[in-house]
């Protein structure tokens, strides 16, 4: 059974992640299971146990996170909310494709843990458009170039953690953009070798 | 101006390599610059410098290798081939992506010197239909498994070194995954960074 691939979809604050999220998951080509979330808030209407969160106590909560089953967690008024490893690792496991949609903070520490992961850093069209307009920079007034010039870098020192970055120009594009980079995943080398050597350890019995 | 990709097709001899070259540079959205062999035997009827190949004296070709211009050289038949590194650096420079089809041996040599190639490895199906195979094995020789699981080893340490792995089941199977595979690698963090840090740096100024 070959592995599925973990897919983590990052990126500042107000970059789209959740539409491209939503656009992506309509797509009738893919099939990637959302990683589904542990919290300890109550349920609300209509929302399911093991499908929209796994809804558990603070006491079991704990319990996962000192067994080290929590990829990442943060506290949220007075709430915990955390992505739990064993989910992941089960449903990759099966040969699914797990799809995670999370903050920069939360990405960089389910890295250290899972590093197999695809890391995808979605940035906002202004680091392109600001490049473009590099070359008729001269119209810009300076202090909007150097807090453009800010925000840009912070970014860039974020995208350093990653494997792939994927502009949100347009949301399709980026759609087509992270359907490329799964498909093309399952292509290397890291990923198809420990299949063929278990294979070959197989067939050598 | 962003850098090319050196795209580098290898693998074990009679996968298919030139054939899926071949059918590669028939396809009209790709803008691949072929890259050029240097070589001391002599022109053949039409073959045109700079073009088939830079044709070089002997002394010119040593030349090349003490300045350390040759990312790997052969002698065959009493001639010296190789590929030359400022070619490539040059056509990479101007922004345009390189293809180089190689044998394994030269593969890792020119790994050695730019590392940041694409490195591809083109797989016979054998390897996937042995795998498949596993299954109903049963029914299979335990000589000709034996000989195919020690062929399959070799390959299968080859492809170690290598970025990915394309099975050449159909030629234009491994030409769309080779296209796919150039797509998604110029959205890989380490090729964009360099380009984004030179702009923030320029911007800085």
């Amino acid at each position: 059974m070959k592995r599925g691939v973990l897919i983590v979809l990052s990126g500042p604050s107000g970059v789209g992640k959740g539409t491209v999220r939503k656009a992506l998951f309509e797509e009738l080509d893919i099939d990637f299971t959302y990683s589904i979330s542990m919290t300890t808030r109550r349920p609300r209407n209509g929302e399911v146990d093991g499908e929209d969160y796994f809804f558990v106590s603070h006491a079991e909560f704990e319990e996962n996170i000192a067994a080290g089953n929590m990829l990442e967690h943060a506290e949220y008024v007075g709430n915990y909310y955390g992505t739990p490893k064993s989910f992941i690792d089960k449903t990759l496991g099966q040969g699914h494709d797990v799809f995670l949609e999370i903050d920069v903070q939360g990405a960089l520490q389910v890295k250290e843990k899972m590093p197999e992961g695809a890391y995808i850093f979605l940035t906002p069209p202004d680091l392109q458009a600001l490049k473009e307009r590099l070359v008729g920079r001269g119209t810009d007034d300076p202090e909007v170039i150097d807090r453009r010039v800010a925000a840009a870098s912070s970014e860039i020192r974020m995208m350093a953690n990653y494997d792939y970055a994927v502009v949100n120009d347009e949301v399709q594009l980026a759609v087509q953009r992270i359907k490329d980079i799964v498909k093309v995943e399952r292509l290397r080398v890291n990923r198809i070798l420990p299949e063929y050597i278990a294979m070959i350890e197989e067939l050598g019995k």
